[in-house]
């Protein structure tokens, strides 16, 4: 042991970094007391988890290729699983990609994290969604990103006021650089960008020259509706990047998602990635569960799954919650966002729910500045049919004691 | 499809963030050509990898714990491989931490960028071992730091120049904020810090009110000599973020490390956490590994296995290069390091292994402000006995021939 006084503790603010103090200390919210029935968490049914797909999967990786498996797989990550992916969203979009215009990734979390950074500078403007996930929020404030807001209706974001928001940050010497949106089944809301808005917000983007960040975690979800093309695809992959992931259709605990986009634009993302490249073991089991062709049927059953406790919640919100609050209805994806009337206020609520055994997200997390001050995010992905019910009619009395 | 016109290519330089365009395009250089004997990459040996053993602990952790293992696991990361790693340091060293001391990171590359951004603002001087490890100054290039150079000799960083170096850093008016080294089994070096350097190392960061990143891959590999203290254990994990990995012990592909420090300070780096955590599965794999009591005698085969390599590594530079070149003796890791005189140019050297089919990495990437220009690393670790024995008698030849 050395002898020198402590000095660390006091000296830690001013060894911080400047993207670090901007974050402050603030941890996520802790979780109500008592053992509610949760709709928060955007996770898939612990159910429906392919268990013996992967451990099948692992072996053959193991007796396989043991080797690359467990070694370096380069900045880019497995080949082998870019190439796989390329062809699946090539057959479902039709478009012409190949493993040069995909990098692996460990989830779309640090996805977004690595094309964040390769492209935002302190006091950059970037659009979200009004609302917005707010993962993504906190993953761009310390970057010191300034935020704009681009509010959505049913159809997606509203583009003439999109439009107006731009002409106000250039007009006031900004730089509007990036669109960070989930067209699909988005985060909160829910809903779905229609193929018009598509296109209108492809063209402001081509207008001002900013890259869209298109965030897909749930577009294979679908379970109601006919599929939306992406921006990526509509936009022929120019000006935007496109985040995927296997957390919703595989497993979140597995950490593997993907980037596509132009050669150029994926290289860029790569010169920032300090990693030695996502794990080529997680990776590779994934690619020997797809080439078993074990994805495709387990993805259907999950929108069996989903479209089941998805109508539960709608049903049930019908039944106890009609005239009293608004929701949205999604055709895909875990998500329903509800709106409360300007009599009941979102601490009420959130006090009534608690005490009823139901926890919800409240609004406020899902806005960069201000917003969602009566609005609850419910997910209904990982909890079965029966306390789905049970939930919303607790919900329903929340609802009803917060707004008496 | 849009008609906009293209415009992404023309807007990438435009829209790339400051740190991305400090990197530049630049990759790593390319391969030389044809098939020679590679003691080039810090790779484990391929034929000691654990692959029945990861393969049974998969198994386990998909018996007994699979929804836990395929889900988020929390920004920290799995909590029974943070107690696990915290009893298995002080079982070691003779240390107390829990694990609040400890956050898991996907390898210690991941970790070392998660330290770096927590605590480097453009411009605040970050001291690096003389020679460092390449993709630390790669990982703080884009961070905007500005580099100092700590010399080493044989038994660690010379401490007069490094004060002197300090004072005159202060004295241009900027922050020496971080010190990074390698203490034991240093890359590229192979050598490592007396007992008394590492004091006095620790009195002059604590002095400058400077925060050590020890990063310590190599550690446990071990095959000659006596252990001494990490700077951790000395400091009291005062001023210390140590940074551990799996990637050398069990495997580089799973992609696990950690880092160890006092709680505020590994708190502070989990603020720039967005990746939702290190994968819970791979984690769980690596602690049901040392559960099953299969590291320690892992661990102990792979040091047989490292002194055997190094001292075939040793005894043919003994036999080929005596009087020609310099080298370093290591008493664990996987590097030795070469000097050349004067009279043989590095470009000469390498163009002359290239042909003599044997591939070495040169000195300069390891410096970030020149340097190494007489140097090359040599890695044992990856490459077969016999191999040695006939890589070092090709680069003999090639020391004869670009000295002549």
């Amino acid at each position: 042991m050395t002898t020198t006084a402590p000095w660390a503790l006091d000296a830690l603010e001013a060894l911080m970094s400047e993207p670090a103090r901007r974050m402050g200390s603030g941890a996520w919210a802790a979780q109500p007391g008592g053992n509610p029935i949760r709709l928060t968490g955007g996770i898939p049914d612990p159910n429906t988890l392919p268990v013996e797909q992967l451990l099948e999967a692992t072996r053959v990786v193991l007796a396989r290729e043991a080797a690359p498996a467990l070694e370096y797989g380069g900045n880019a990550g497995y080949e082998g699983l870019r190439e796989l992916i390329a062809s699946r969203v090539c057959a479902e979009e039709g478009c012409s990609m190949t493993a040069e215009n995909i990098s692996i990734v460990s989830g779309s979390a640090h996805g977004l994290h690595n094309v964040f950074e390769t492209f935002v500078n302190p006091g950059d403007v970037v659009v979200l969604d009004s609302p917005a996930w707010g993962g993504a929020i906190r993953t761009l404030r310390p970057l010191g990103a300034e935020f704009a807001s681009m509010p959505w209706d049913e159809d997606g974001p509203i583009i003439e006021t999109l439009v107006e928001t731009l002409e106000q940050v250039v007009a006031s010497g900004r730089r509007p650089k990036l669109i960070y949106t989930i067209p699909t089944f988005q985060n909160p809301l829910g809903v779905t960008q229609t193929l018009e808005r598509r296109l209108a917000l492809l063209d402001v983007a081509a207008r001002y020259r900013m890259l869209i960040v298109e965030d897909d975690p749930y577009g294979e979800l679908r379970f109601s509706g006919s599929p939306v093309p992406s921006l990526f695809n509509l936009s022929g992959g120019e000006g935007v990047i496109k985040c995927g992931t296997f957390s919703k259709v595989i497993a979140t605990g597995l950490r593997v998602g993907w980037l596509q986009g132009q050669k150029e634009y994926i290289d860029a993302t790569l010169r920032m990635r300090f990693d030695n490249g996502t794990s080529p073991f997680t990776s590779r089991i994934i690619a020997a569960f797809i080439e078993s062709d074990g994805l495709e049927p387990h993805v259907e059953r999950m929108r069996e799954v989903y479209r089941a406790k998805c109508d539960a919640m709608l049903s049930t919100l019908s039944e106890t919650c009609a005239g009293k609050v608004e929701w949205t209805t999604p055709e895909g994806g875990f998500f329903v966002w509800m709106t409360l009337p300007e009599s009941i206020q979102l601490p009420a609520l959130m006090r009534a729910a608690n005490e009823e055994g139901v926890a919800v997200i409240p609004g406020p997390g899902f806005y960069a500045d201000g917003g969602g001050q009566h609005n609850v995010r419910l997910c209904f992905s990982n909890v079965e049919e029966q306390e789905i019910v049970e939930a919303i009619r607790r919900l329903a009395r929340a609802v009803d004691r917060a707004g008496s």
